[in-house]
This record gives C-alpha cells, structure tokens and sequence, in this order.
C-alpha cells in the first residue's frame, strides 16, 4: 500500500476543508483528527471519512461552520448547538469547556446538539488528558443495535471513551470502546472479501444469528456483551442524544445518509484530578496500577487501554498506509478543490 | 422457601444495626437498601449481608460510624471520607451532596474514600433519580477479573450504575451491571450444586478457560464482552479506587475479608436534567425511545434497563423469600442482639 506521511496528509485535509469554507482554525481541528487516526492505527476514522465531509458540505447536509450557540449554561454545564457542523469542533471545543468550567467548579459537562459523527472518541478524550484532566466522551450514532429481545436495530455502536493522564514514561490510559460486538467496518470487509464472520457479530434483518455480512448489514450489530451492552448503548443514546435535545431513540442518522443531517449529539465529562488528590500522589498510584496490571500476565502480555495505539507509530518514519482506493478519492477531491494532490511513495 | 415481609425485614435490619451501634438513621439506609435489593430481585445483596455487616463491626473491621470528612470540595466536586464505615451511608449521603451541588452548578460529582460495598448500584443512583436528576455509579471492589492477556485477577467485578427519570407511568431506567461476564454469585452457586458454568465465564488460576465452578472460584472472572470490559473495570477501578484516593490496583479487599477493611472507593455523578431542557420535552422524547425500543422486538419481548426489576413485587403480597440457611442466621443475630426474630410464613 502506498505510504504517507502525517504531515502530508495534515496540510492536505486543512487545504481542502478550507477550500470548502471550513474555517482555518476548525479545518486544523478535523485535519488533527484525521491524523490522530492514522497515528493510533485506526484509520478506519481518518482520510476515508475527507470526501465524505466534502461531499456533505456541497450537498447542504453538513456545515462548514460549526456555531456552538450556547443554548444553557450553569457553572458546570453548558448545552452547545453544533448547528449541524462539524463533531471534531464540536466535540474539541466542548471539552475546552468542560475543562475551563473544571478549573473552577472542579468538573465541568458540556453537551453538544445537532452534531456530526466526531472520529475517534479517544481524539476528544485526550483534549482534557493533555490538559491533566480525567475525561469521559459519549456520543449517539444512527441505529445498528437492536435491544435485547429484539431485532430491529434501535441504537447506535455508540461510542464510550474514558481518558486519564498517566505518569511519565507511560502513554495516557484512554479507553475508547463501541458499545456493539465488533466494529461495523470488519463486518464490511468481511463482505468485501467474500468471507464469513465469527458468530455472535451480527443478526439478520429478522433477528437471527447470521456469519453472512451481506446479511449481517442488512440486520443489526449484537452489542458488546448481550443485555449490558444494549444498556450501554441506550445510556449513551440518552445521556449524548436525548438530554442534548440531539437526535436520540432510533432518528439519528450516519454520515452517509443522503437526506439530511445526523443530528447526533456527544457528552463531555472533565475532572480536574487534582481538586482530589496531588498529582503526584496520583502519578504514585497510577504507577501502581500499571505495575499490578502487567503483572498479572506474562511479559509483554498485558496492555493497558490505549497503549497498543500510542505505540503504532513506531518504526513508521511518520508514515502511514492508505489504500490505492482512498489515495484516488484524494486525488479526486485534490482536482476538484485545486489543491495539490497529496505526496506519498 | 419462607417468605418475610419486606416491612418486617427492614425492622429487624434497622434494630440489630442499632443494637451494634449503627446510629439509628444510618441503619435506616442500611435496611432500606437490604428491602431494595430484594424488592427489585437481588436478594444476594440483601439479607445474607446482614450477619456480615454485624459480624465486621464486632471484629473492628467496619465502623458502625460513617463520619464522611469532607478532604476536599469545590462548587461541583466533594471528597469525602468514610472512614471504613457503610457503603449504604456514604452512597446515600455522597448522592444527595452531588444532587444538591446539580441544582446549583448543573452538575455535581462526589468521591467517596475507604468505603464498604453499598449493596446495589441501583439504589444509590436511584435516590439521585428520585430527585429528578440523571445519574452514574462506579464501585472498584477485590480483585476478581484478570487483565485481558493475563491470568491473575486484579480488578474487581465493580459495578456501573446509569440512572434515569422516565415519564410518568414507567419505572426509573437504571442500568447497574458488573463489569465481569457472569455474577460471581452465580458461580458459587453452581458450586454449591456441583454443576458446571458455561463456558467464557471464568478461568482456572493457570489462567485457561473453565466450566468447574470450583476451579472458577480459585481463579478469575472473565471481564464482559472480552477486552472492553477489562478496560471498564480498570476505568472503575481508577475513578472509584485510585482517585477517590482509596485502594486500588488490586488492594480493595472484599466484605469478607477477615484482616482489614476493604477501603473500596465509590464515585457518584449527579446531573440536573432540567438546566438542559424543559422536563416536559425530556418526557416526551423518553416516551418515544422507550416506544421505540420496544417496537423492535415482539410484544412483551423487550425490556427498559431496570425493567423487570422493578416489577419484581407484583403479585407477591409485600413478601419475599428467604432461605432456611439464611433465616437461621438471622435468627442467630436476633438471639445475639436481643432483637425480636424475623417474622415469616
């Protein structure tokens, strides 16, 4: 596969965006998250997701400003209206809040409305963790999971990150999981490639168990450990979608659809660590923990969440793969906003 | 099995925990949270806790006193010290304190330091739900789940508690799950009858996979849904253990501990649903989730988290039942504290 640096494709995704009237500020933002992707070994969520934003903002789906009109306000909560814009600014900015309103209430909550699909969760987590603060992100997404009992899919593979700062040497402890069984995009490569999944993925459209993914992506996800998964899922619709005033209940929508705008939302927790304890008290026991959890495995057996995609870059040169498929949507997307195609080996 | 009146289970709870010297209102939240589990169908975090709580205090290692020191506080955040009291009393009260911090700052998170299992999560969010506000529970508790990768247990089963008002007309929608596959109850209860446990429950202390319960119990539960729940107990264990200042790591101890208290840690979230939106909005888009939700599957078929708990008593005439193993050990306890037996069918 060719190879690309994160540079590269950094000046490339804030060249077209701003091409397209994202702001400068805003388009660094989604750029920074693309190659936070990339970086972290899911770039599932990277430069795939680019002609998809260019695409939606020329079609009047999404917008290239993302507002953030306070909608409600108390000294630790706020309600932003993302104006159907971009989740990375809506999702960044929102965790600034929450941090501020951390700084001096000692945890802040900031709920976003009216939002796009925002990346990795683990992208908005790290905003507070590099400013020292423990964070927690929910965001809704359009239905792929039935409930329990069920099998018309209801809820979203709704992320859940949770973020914390580790001591030094050690990468941030960042857990960033969907509430489904395996991630959709397996499912739509195991079609691609003509090969069956595993059991226990996916229902068909009449809620049974399938290993066909044609199947399986005209059904439902099974979520992520049966009954708490589907609770899990229905949280994080009701805390991100519902109380955001978002989409929420099964109208989400993903952003390939081609009718409107997802209007899913995202809910933002910051703590500011060190209103509980010193930080290096904090740091001591952190190491503690880490030492404990490898410990209980062999040699490199254990990992820590996070840990494996904080060390994805190494040995990479700053590169990383793209597929000759992607690289020509790029360069697709380089002719039509006259920006210049993105350099790779 | 005998049955017992829960009025009458909650008067025997309340004067053995004064007869020991548990101040009056303190047994009172005790004993309601004995009634609660088993009023919603958990009767494992009721009764059979009784004599251990009695016997801890007798031996020193829980203090029938729960001062809650406040060691730290800012507008939404508050730190407080249990000082190896009940979980009940520093749940309960930790709750109310981030409840009343939501009505001020939006949003109000309350640590709580060396505690004691409070029974069920779901009682503690639910007196944060009975005020009209949204709420999260985290628990960290004795090793029990071994690190994906690894074989040795390090996290506890440690429980996550949402809770939610619905409209008028439908229980709370409080999820409280363990972050291990099966109930460790369910375990010892498959020892006790010699039968064996479904596979991708637990691990043998060698760390392979095991269906004998016996070789269970010597060695790990399996965390739900694979590395996503080893990662959700370790986010507990930080939130509730390591950053309430409490033990963690895999030095929370369980109730029946005999050599030290379990300084298990717990961390409460309360939001005020209102400084979002209107309540009447709120109902009417939980009317149409819960709506949805359940025209996923076939009538009857589906549940609300919390659901089928509280809907436990119907048709039970205010009873429920108790074993003869643990009514004769209630019976133990009266003769002991000079408390009337429990009355029973």
């Amino acid at each position: 596969m060719p190879d690309i640096s994160l540079g590269e494709l950094d000046r490339f995704a804030r060249a077209v965006l701003v091409a397209r009237g994202v702001p400068a500020a805003d388009a660094a933002l989604v750029a920074e998250s693309i190659t936070y992707a990339h970086a972290h070994g899911k770039g599932t969520h990277g430069a795939p997701r680019l002609p998809i934003y260019v695409d939606r903002i020329e079609k009047g789906l999404m917008q290239a400003e993302t507002p953030l009109t306070e909608l409600s306000a108390a000294p630790a909560l706020a309600l932003l209206d993302a104006g159907d814009g971009f989740g990375q600014v809506a999702g960044i900015r929102g965790m600034d809040r929450a941090v501020d309103m951390a700084r001096t209430a000692g945890v802040g909550l900031v709920g976003i409305r009216h939002s796009h699909n925002f990346g990795t969760a683990a992208f908005i987590a790290h905003r507070a963790v590099a400013a020292g603060m423990a964070a927690m992100v929910l965001a809704n997404a359009a239905p792929a999971i039935a409930p329990t009992g069920g099998q018309r899919a209801v809820f979203g593979t709704n992320p859940i990150a949770f973020g914390f700062p580790a001591p030094a040497g050690h990468p941030p402890v960042i857990l960033d999981m969907a509430t489904s069984q395996a991630a959709r995009g397996k499912i739509r490569l195991a079609a691609t490639n003509g090969e069956a999944i595993p059991e226990g993925w996916a229902l068909d459209a009449e809620g049974r168990p399938t290993t066909d993914p044609v199947a399986a992506l005209a059904g439902s996800m099974l979520p992520v450990g049966g009954a708490k998964g589907y609770g899990l899922s229905l949280v994080v619709d009701v805390m991100a979608g519902l109380m955001t005033r978002s989409a929420s209940g099964g109208r989400a929508r993903n952003l390939n659809t081609p009718d409107g705008p997802s209007r899913s939302g995202h809910m933002l927790l910051a703590i500011d660590i060190e209103r509980l304890l010193p930080r290096a008290d904090y740091d001591a026991a952190f190491a503690e923990l880490i030492a404990a959890t490898r410990a209980a495995g062999p040699e490199g057996g254990v990992f820590l969440p996070g840990e494996r995609g904080a060390g994805h870059m190494a040995g990479r040169d700053g590169k990383v793969p793209l597929s000759a498929a992607v690289l020509a949507k790029l360069d697709a997307l380089a002719a039509a906003t006259g920006v210049a195609s993105p350099a790779h080996d």
